[in-house]
């Protein structure tokens, strides 16, 4: 079926036609004159992936000091097949994620059904109509290989692309607020020069209208509070000139939560694009360096969390070291610094890198092979040594698996033809890794395993009772607790069935007596 | 005068010899005898140095629950000419260090001559009667060269003879608890050692009684809170054996706040040795990782220092994000990460190194050099430059110029034959620096000066008015400032006066309009 686009849950959504744009067009007309006529102004998300859907429905719920909506909001995604079903099953009001915030339904119906301030389209006249045009589209970094982020490049042809459709259709007096995490000097070297470009070519005079490009970045977290990481929390800005400034300011405070948390406003755009790589990099170092710690521990018989957490006892200087763990995955920490120093490099044509940055990527990157060493001491051979690997996303009780560590875990073991069994509740298909299934179940991975990694802290692998397990299992399994997962109690019960136990960064483990 | 050793206001204070030894030996004695006689136990605090001599008064200050003192305290400070001063000195209810903590100079009256709980000596007698000793004796760390802390090494002679002296001297049942920060192992593999050795040599019963040694690292923090930063702060202890940790724990309980900052155990002293030197080297990554971020912001028009603010609003994961600056001084975040490096690989023998650690104390170290890169931006060629540099200590508003950034900065800009000339109100001789005069009137190095370089925030600089500053210079200086130092509205004022600003991170300066 070459013209359907499916849903998770597979239902199939015909792609749209000449037919159906006529109609969308005519949609669009009419929805937003009517919302014109209520007082409303009108809002263009660009992109309704992770972050724009959750962002649209925020701008969408929001209330003036009357207490009705000031903004409606046309969701924008472009018709592909892979993304074309969001629009509509969001004009279902249903969201095209799956979370456990329960806000998140809420938020969808509120604002779909109830308020109707929220419609999705595929249908760039969104863009024609907008005052604001709020920019939510992807914008990845390429690593050649795993530690070699120095190599690492930033491709922005779909992300020009993507402001140049804008500036084709926006009118003049447009806002466009970049909310995508870019490498520094975006705004003001890549979507103004194109806005300015465009803007000419359609006779707009740019003295009168300079374009107004503004930033903000997000600071969206998965899980729990997946709404309220986007509404209620801080967030910096800047715009290219004064009135972005200013029109981001306002558009801002409307939208989210800045009494309690109150809005920073930042010299310039580059500065506040910075900000964020800058914010996630003191992140990715900031675990790089546990790597190291960890090794030193296990080989001097020291648990290093024991240790982090006599160290996090300093309140407000040292309480936010971070742990090792089998790596760093996620959307972020993997390659903000690289968009940073490819930014420094390419964009600006400094002669300078940021090596402290890059350097704890790559550390960051390569981290799961320590706990491949630590599973080698045991199993110097590992063909056909039955592994299973427990958790496959990259982050505890979610099932996000972009960039998930547990990928380059079972990578390298499959490298070395261990017969790998993952699991992960929260993970049904592995979009990164298609090749490998991933069980619902344990009892579908934990018989017969001759090593267990506990790769993710979900919940539910915390709380399993070790007998369970050994009883499950068989035998006596190699148990490797990638971050401190197990208890000394639930070690101490492997190790009194004959189990081994060992630890990245557990080099005192308790004994029996 | 071979036989004394001078006080910093020049006091001398005669060696001892043979007769004042007999008589010192007596007056321990008697001394001791008066103290067991009150119920008290005896302590020797072995180094009365920057951190000795606080926590001797600690110890000497602290009560039971009747209200009367706990221990006596000897002090040991080996009679050398550089420090034998300390010990007439003390005597008098004086504390050997200059402090703007007013808390010091109170309990040195209160522990010598109010309590009587604390008397110095430089006699060896003082182990021999002690139930408790505390070594706060130094370690330092070697670097060969700036730049090349993976060479650094970590001689223990003078250590190791500190441990064989407290061993020959020192009852079976004396627990000696290290304050020193010293490379993970140092408890375990070297003080333990020695005191096996010299346990035996003295024909004692090491199975009776096994070497009770504990570590537990303080925390001190030069400045106001001085005293407060030694009892009234988190501490982390172990101990090489239970008994040892039993005693280091009751011990640590009786003289610090422990209420209000409860006591850390960890598994054993490699661990305790080992919080303490990560603790400092996260701290010491975290400063390496700004300065990069301070170039790049310097080339793409950012103030790196709101960059900085917004991302701190991040609060409990992001508010501790350090700041670049001239570069990093003082005697641990240098030290630590080598010590930690050097024990890995001589101490434990590990084929491994703590890469991550020693990149920072390289880069920090050679930090200074930016400030000099700022200024020949200016000034390509620094010969006979006149350079007025402000602040020579390592920190703001103390006198404390042990590894002074300042003082890579004066080599560096002496290398290059500038005419620096500095000046410190704290800082009235520069033991580092001894060929360099600093001066404790800006009139003696702002007139004439062509570059005035803000290198520390000491708080009279950060007040200083610029107009004030530019009439006694003469002229329209070049202001560096190191870190954030001047506001908008002084960096205003010296613009507006035609001066230029530049500054480390200081890409975005306050335009005049």
């Amino acid at each position: 079926m070459p013209n359907v686009s499916l849903a998770p849950d597979s239902t199939p959504y015909t792609l749209p036609n000449e037919a159906s744009t006529t109609l969308e067009r005519a949609e669009l007309e009419r929805v937003t004159a009517e919302q014109r006529a209520l007082g409303r102004r009108i809002v263009a998300v660009q992109g309704l992936g992770f972050v724009g859907c959750i962002m649209a429905t925020v701008i969408a719920d929001a209330t003036g000091a009357d207490g009705k909506p000031i903004y409606f909001v046309h969701g924008h995604q472009r018709p592909s097949r892979r993304s074309f079903w969001k629009v509509p099953v969001i004009n279902t009001g249903k969201p095209p994620v799956s979370s456990s915030d329960p806000e998140v339904p809420e938020i969808f119906t509120r604002t779909v059904d109830e308020k109707k301030t929220f419609r999705a389209t595929w249908h760039n006249y969104a863009y024609e109509v907008a005052d604001i045009v709020v920019v939510d589209i992807q914008l990845d970094a390429t690593k050649p290989a795993f530690g070699e982020a120095e190599k690492g490049y930033c491709d922005v042809t779909h992300f020009r692309d993507g402001m140049r459709t804008l500036a084709k259709h926006i009118k003049p007096d447009c806002m466009i607020l970049v909310e995508t995490t870019v490498p520094p000097g975006t705004c003001d070297r890549i979507v103004k020069p194109i806005v300015e470009e465009e803007f000419k070519a359609r006779g707009i005079d740019t003295t009168k209208y300079p374009p107004l490009v503004a930033h903000s970045y997000e600071r969206v977290m998965p899980g729990g509070s997946y709404v309220r990481s986007i509404r209620d929390f801080w967030r910096v800005f800047s715009g290219v000139n004064e009135q972005s400034k200013r029109l981001a300011r306002e558009f801002l405070t409307n939208v989210l939560n800045t009494e309690e948390f109150p809005l920073t406003e930042l010299e310039n755009t580059n500065a506040s694009e910075m900000a964020k790589v800058m914010e996630n990099t003191y992140r990715a170092v900031n675990i790089a360096l546990t790597l190291e710690w960890a090794r030193f521990a296990e080989d001097i018989g020291v648990n290093v969390f024991t240790v982090r957490d006599a160290i996090r006892m300093r309140k407000g200087t040292h309480d936010n070291l971070l742990r090792p763990s089998l790596g760093v995955g996620g959307y972020c920490l993997t390659k903000d610094p690289v968009l940073a120093n490819w930014a420094m490099q390419d964009v600006f044509g400094i002669d300078d890198s940021l090596g402290v940055a890059i350097n704890a990527v790559n550390i960051n990157d390569t981290m799961p092979q320590h706990t491949i060493d630590i599973i080698k001491a045991e199993y110097p051979e590992l063909r056909d040594v039955r592994v299973a690997v427990l958790g496959v996303s990259y982050i505890e009780d979610v099932g996000d698996t972009r960039h998930s560590p547990s990928a380059t875990l079972v990578r390298l073991l499959k490298e070395e033809w261990a017969a790998v069994e993952c699991h992960d509740q929260f993970v049904e298909t592995w979009p990164e890794m298609e090749e490998v299934s991933v069980r619902q179940n344990l009892a579908e991975v934990i018989p017969g395993a001759e090593v267990i990694v506990f790769a993710v802290g979900h919940s539910d692998y915390r709380s399993l009772d070790p007998l369970e397990v050994l009883r499950m299992n068989g035998g006596k399994p190699l148990i490797i607790d990638c971050s401190n997962f197990l208890s000394d109690a639930t070690i101490r019960s492997y190790l009194q069935a004959g189990s081994k136990v060992k630890g990245v960064g557990k080099g005192h483990i308790p004994s029996l007596a």
